[in-house]
């Protein structure tokens, strides 16, 4: 299979799907980013890196720093965790309270906001310093020791975050908080703000892809059963009320964000991230998703 | 009529309701009030007031805060109130957010927990010193001019109001509050902690009983059609999701607060305000009830 | 008072209201009925019956005959009828079936569609032929003894009544129906096939004005707590998802149905009926509860 | 790897699993089946069968028969289809009306009820005798020319459907579904009553696991997309809300019946079908989901 062939070929594929979306515009930030930006980058477990476009510019990472809090809860917490966060696809949107109220304070899964929001609050039992850990682990799992905050996007997040100060205080007025809302925010603000790029986080990703093994550092970073776990929530939640639709068309587990990315593995042989700013209306990348489905498609390999 | 003779009958017939409700405990203030007071007062349009029991002790008087913020507020803003914020029962509980959501950030009406929100944030478009505002409001209604917040009280709503904090939060998000959600909740948890007794409030009140004309102030302080709007929005609002059977049992529009307090009016003959800590299981005065229930009943005369 | 006065003033003060709302038209029966039809009965419960305009034409009483078949009901019934129908408005429209898969098949109240279908299960139970029943009632009740079934309408509301049906088998999947979901829904349909005039209806319910006792049969037909529950539940239950705004607007318990028509009633006074069959959003009499609105503010009588 | 050994060490190691479910009890000829039946049989794309248990005996294949007529339909009517049917997973339970009624008669997906109701309506569409070609397509599939439906469990499903008919109703009030009531629900219950045994599905549904080739036929029956459809379906919407659990334990797109069995795929490689009646809480057989989780896990080969 020749991955620099079929990556190279995206470009000219992909023209079509550009003009027919939406930048993110809830924050200057994301609002400016220029629509026509677009990256790839896919890591095999065994073997190189390969990249298209605009592969090492860094975006805002967004939701897909839900996959990083939920590896090291899982890590730090063990079963006691899905006491407070449940497994299962939502059928709603990604910030809704409607359930959270019928459930009474339990967030369907942790990739919509009030479950990330509830790992936050876990993060915060359990380390010191829950920001600079998350930091140092994107650090570490992608070789980039300069990988950082973008203070300014963490601001905006935080003023404009009503709904998920909406999210944090119905958890907290439910008991499924111990810690103060801001503080919780504050964690949640900064995860989202993590800026990395293409190549970046595919690195980031490749022991998913591998049983939990990093290629890159020859070490385990998660057992089987927790890259099982991640995988199989990825594929059933990962990307918003449109897993269904995701699943069939691309069929790999993936992690969407706002900020246009879409992180992806296929179990056994590859990570692959993808970056393009418009979203789709379930907000899902279009011109990524486009690209991802264009990829196991013509490499004709997915899960199914 | 002889009002005072059913007044006095009460102690011994509400007896048998005692002891089998729930004090509010979600704050100490409310907690360490004692289950077994009861104080009622009833103001005739013309003549007399007529009181029993504990009538002239304060008590918060909570949510009945919302007569006369929306009293209030009527005055100042108009019709462009009901822009903002619905006239129709909940069919829900009285902090649920899954109807807000469904009805993108328009409370159903200003008595649940929402619309007094909304409510707070028309106030401080309007009014330089709300909460001053309010307290004088008050003080010239009641003709008591002591009365005031109870600092520990709003205090303690503003720990532990996180449901309340996602409800502003929820509003803000959905463009239904101008103001910053920390200064309309101030405003609101100041409003819930009013202490007034029966007496001073049933005199408060009388003029929704009186075409909007206070009887002891000699003046017009609503007009008729906003005393229409505030009583029929007490018959079909003004009792959590009990009005139904409110006003089957006890025919009255009636506001009620969770710190035992119910005021209910017989439009053109009286008001009415009774205080009983102990509550049913919808969030209304036990003995409370009872006690209007058999005020109606002895005299014949309610609005049915 | 002179009401003859009153009601020979309305058909030029409504004239700005026709033309703006919509006839019923999910039926063949009613989508033909003239849209500018308008009639008036006003039966005092001491003295004459007033009348205007169409108020001898018979018309499609639809929803209004859920006053009577609750009124057979509870005088066959009792207190048990309650643990089927709930008392509180539902906040919700009509036919909505997602609150009664939240409440297990408990109907807010008996005057949203489930709630009207589990009364007719109770009046099979309790009656050998309860349409016979139900249509001698209303003879009685009028003295109209031509008064019928409107075949026509019945055949077509069974054909189209998918959502009936849905809401009967919803309400017998959840044992809250003991009879066949076809003989509930034959009843059902035909109560709405019923065809009364204004004065006609104004005759069988002038008892609600008056503790029970019909003024012209000089019997007691309830008694006055179960007038009291009829009346507070067509308060607050009566006139769909407009309550609120209908009791500010009206201010009298009333009951509406999509044939156009509305039966009010203010205790002590009178029973008024109106009919014109062009609904607004919420589905009620557009001209009708103009009719009533300038009925109570000309008279300066309402309950509130 | 030793398929034969793996399954004959199923029943020693589901002993412990057998008691803590209940069979479904709805209807008599479900509840009468014992307990404690086991089999499972799996088909390999290339290569013989495995068994072990009651894997000849038939049993009720209930909503895996979902599978089957949405194949059908898939092959009928194309594109089309989905927009009378949703492919997201619901976040409800199988039979909610909740979602319905907000997304306006658009079942989530073809495996709730509401979703294989319509998929129903489409056979009716587009198929002379749609009964007759799904049980001759089941043995043409599966090479058993005897399949059938069981009549008493059609006609009892028929007498206790109540919910499936409220379903029914409302999607033909809310103008998705062409044909009638009763012959929709017709063709429902009876493809719910098909009686198969492990054996007989695994080989009916081999061709999933093989791109839509039979390797028994040695003919396509579905196009690699088709397949792709299906698979992605079962994974995020097979296995009612208990996907995301599943989809982590098992790891393999899957359906399951209330009858007790459940058939999956592992792309590739196999299909397999277990059996055993007692269900857990979301309505998965409980030692059918342990049987497939420890196939997956002593295999080491899942699609994660």
């Amino acid at each position: 299979m020749d991955f620099d062939k079929t990556l190279q070929e995206l470009p000219a594929y992909l023209r079509e799907f550009f003009g027919k979306g939406t930048v993110a515009s809830y924050i200057p930030a994301l609002a400016r980013v220029p629509a026509q930006k677009f990256g790839m980058a896919l890591c095999r477990v065994a073997g190189p890196c390969h990249r298209v476009g605009d592969s090492e510019e860094r975006f805002s990472i967004q939701s897909i720093s839900k996959l990083f809090t939920l590896s090291l809860a899982m890590g730090r917490c063990g079963e006691e965790l899905w006491r407070r966060v449940g497994r299962e696809p939502s059928g709603n949107r990604f910030n809704s309270l409607v359930q959270l109220e019928y459930e009474r304070g339990i967030p369907r899964n942790p990739f919509i906001n009030a479950g990330a929001i509830v790992i936050c609050d876990i993060l915060l039992d359990h380390l010191p310093n829950p920001k600079e850990t998350l930091r140092d682990y994107l650090r570490l799992l992608s070789g980039s020791f300069d990988i950082d905050f973008d203070q300014e996007v963490a601001r905006s997040e935080a003023e404009t975050g009503f709904i998920n100060y909406a999210l944090a205080n119905f958890l907290k007025g439910n008991g499924n908080l111990h810690n103060a809302v801001e503080a919780v925010l504050d964690l949640y603000f900064h995860q989202c703000s993590l800026a990395l790029s293409c190549s970046e986080l595919a690195r980031a990703t490749v022991h998913l892809a591998n049983a939990g093994v990093s290629p890159l550092l020859g070490e385990a970073l998660l057992t089987g059963p927790q890259v099982k776990r991640l995988n199989s929530l990825m594929l059933t939640s990962g990307t918003y009320d449109a897993v269904g639709e995701f699943a069939y068309r691309v069929g790999l587990p993936a992690k969407s964000g706002v900020g246009g990315g879409i992180a992806a593995v296929l179990p056994g042989d590859y990570s692959v991230v993808v970056w393009s700013p418009e979203l789709d209306p379930s907000g899902n990348s279009l011109a990524g998703g486009a690209a991802l489905e264009y990829l196991t498609t013509v490499t004709g390999k997915s899960i199914f």
